[in-house]
């Protein structure tokens, strides 16, 4: 009998995500450990059931996966979780929370597939939250010029700061989109356009997105109507608009989210000492592409 | 690979049922995700785990079962849930709250194959509770003529009422059952006499029961001593009495509402989109029958 | 198709144990329905779903594991689920609580292995806690001669004393181990010392140790540095000290209880009465040895 794959699935909400769940049996866990309120304080001894039960070449059956809404939380419980562990007593972790890495990852392949990233500059709408911040910093790993923005600028730059740490060469900086003639500049000479809001908010308008003459590539990572770019739909999947832009809607990414998702918990079970965060996750996401 | 089938238990209750659990993986589920103190307002982003995670041919393999204690409770669930859907989103769902509809099915099902119900009077005691309603509702949409008991006539009369709501040429009535000469008039010209009341409580003394004529068949619910019919057992199966009137006890009934049971979870992956509430279950407890 | 095997893991904590949870997979459950936050308020329910859903052939396909961090909490629970089953219509049931049962299991198993029980005398240290009353109990039962050594004589003493009851012809006594002098009184005559102090606390300094002449073989329950016996190692597995004592640590004996473990829950699907407690699992853990 082969040792059944074990996935934990800690969720800083007190309902542990069905989405997460049905994602982990699709990509083949025998048993899920579904736990809801899960904390730094008390994950160290639920990380202990994934050490301390199996031999060494079993401990690969076993991983965990961390979720639930507030990303800040799941960054949190990865890096208690890893301080938990010891040596080559360790297991494989993911963190998605809110589908944080692996939207960014489908978002930056995406790209990837449509622009040379090392010549491009691109502007992240929405760029100093989780979302934003993960798709900046993979553009920027991979030569793209970044303008993180922001309704203040000031948070922008902070962004643009903490995200750089540890990229080199990199180019990530921060610009306000507060009002039009901000919107206006921050786009210049952009041929990438990711919007990361909020859902239901929209971040530029139509008119205002048609002045800028060199954008290729608009992916829009908001769901719910109304669009965060206007003019882009949820479902667009390399739709061309009527000035030729490629355009994505969140759903339209959506079908490469869930395989990169599904890889991912996959490769979970592939060794015993992955850490999987934006990216290794975006890492496996490039393999993909045929 | 086939896509596995998942099923989501929500439980209104603060622990999940175990006997639903049991049931479910009997029928053939194989991952259950099980959530306690599932309210409407939390539902949705639970439900949204079930619509958004896999292709529409893959939809039917996930399923929404609804449990816990409470019925009120749980017909509030379905409500949400089912909002939630839209269009061909959607997975199928079936209510089942303290076995109301699996228990009111079996006892309707029961009825039927000693009864013809559309030439046929009934009585059901404790018939403003949520088994009760089910129960009249079933015998009304076959026909039968349907008294429904209540200590309360004003409540009997209000749920006869309620109950009978689109339901065309049916004929359902509140009567009062408080004291021994209601519940003789109640009894009157009825041939079918079941009682839906709560654990524990004797609803009709023996010699009350023996003074109505046209009884054919008893059904008594409440499997906790005393009985509700005094003078039915728990365990009675078709047994005839002194008076050759048929008597089943709430274990009586019992194994056909576990097959009803299994069989509509079995269902629920034939397609995406069921709705199994008290009439569904009761056509699927129909077509167990040889 | 063979019914699957449920075990309902009821934990006291209000997170479910992943330790038990693993080792249960890994003895080949099929289907896991893990439950914190268990109390004997809200138990009997949860065990009605193990009673009334599978026939009488099938029930020994249903089990409880009764976990926590909490021991007596444990017992409480155990009770409580026990006099919740009638006549047939019952579970098997398995206590382990922190791992006092196998622990305490293998701990003497381990000792047996290395001395005949029936000549020895054996010091147990902390051994008013819920795994030393354990391993002075199963010692006992084997004709050893015991001494529960606590700080306090009277629990001592009175330790003793319950764990006595039931037991013919056995000799447990409580002694002080209050100080060097008392711990060298304690430790005259004995063959076997088994820790099971708490968690990073030495109980016995090396120097001390080294004044019993008498002992061939030391057990250390503690995993956590410093040892409950200075000089025994965690990881120590039967190694031979300078002066030739037999020493094992919390690891050395590892290996041996997560099988007695992994034993007792496969034991618990062979029928449906077993209640597994420190003897019975004891009991299991001797056929283990070759």
């Amino acid at each position: 009998m082969n040792t059944p794959r074990v996935l934990f699935q800690f969720d800083t909400d007190d309902q542990p995500s069905t989405f997460d769940g049905v994602v982990a049996v699709d990509a083949g866990v025998d048993h899920l450990f579904r736990h809801g309120s899960v904390t730094p304080e008390n994950v160290a001894s639920l990380v202990h059931g994934a050490m301390f039960t199996r031999g060494a070449k079993a401990l690969r059956s076993t991983a965990i996966f961390i979720g639930g809404t507030d990303v800040l939380a799941g960054e949190q419980l990865l890096s208690k979780v890893t301080s938990t562990f010891f040596g080559p007593v360790r297991v494989s972790v993911m963190l998605d929370s809110n589908g944080s890495n692996t939207t960014a990852a489908a978002a930056v392949v995406t790209a990837a597939q449509h622009c040379s990233l090392m010549n491009c500059r691109a502007l992240v709408l929405a760029g100093t939250g989780p979302v934003g911040r993960r798709v900046a910093r993979l553009l920027g790993r991979h030569g793209c010029d970044v303008r993180i923005g922001s309704r203040s600028p000031q948070r922008a730059e902070q962004a643009a700061a903490e995200i750089s740490v540890g990229l080199k060469d990199s180019s990530i900086h921060g610009v306000s989109t507060a009002g039009d003639d901000a919107l206006q500049a921050a786009m210049a000479g952009c041929q990438i356009l990711i919007a990361c809001g909020a859902a239901g908010v929209t971040l530029i308008e139509q008119t205002t997105l048609d002045t800028a003459a060199d954008l290729k590539l608009l992916i829009d990572l908001n769901a719910v109507p109304p669009a965060g770019l206007e003019g882009v739909e949820p479902t667009d999947k390399g739709r061309r608009d009527a000035r030729e832009r490629i355009c994505y809607g969140a759903l339209g990414v959506g079908s490469l989210k869930m395989k990169i998702h599904r890889r991912a918990i996959e490769h979970l079970f592939a060794c015993n000492d992955a850490i999987l965060d934006a990216e290794a996750i975006y890492a496996l996401g490039e393999t993909l592409l045929g």
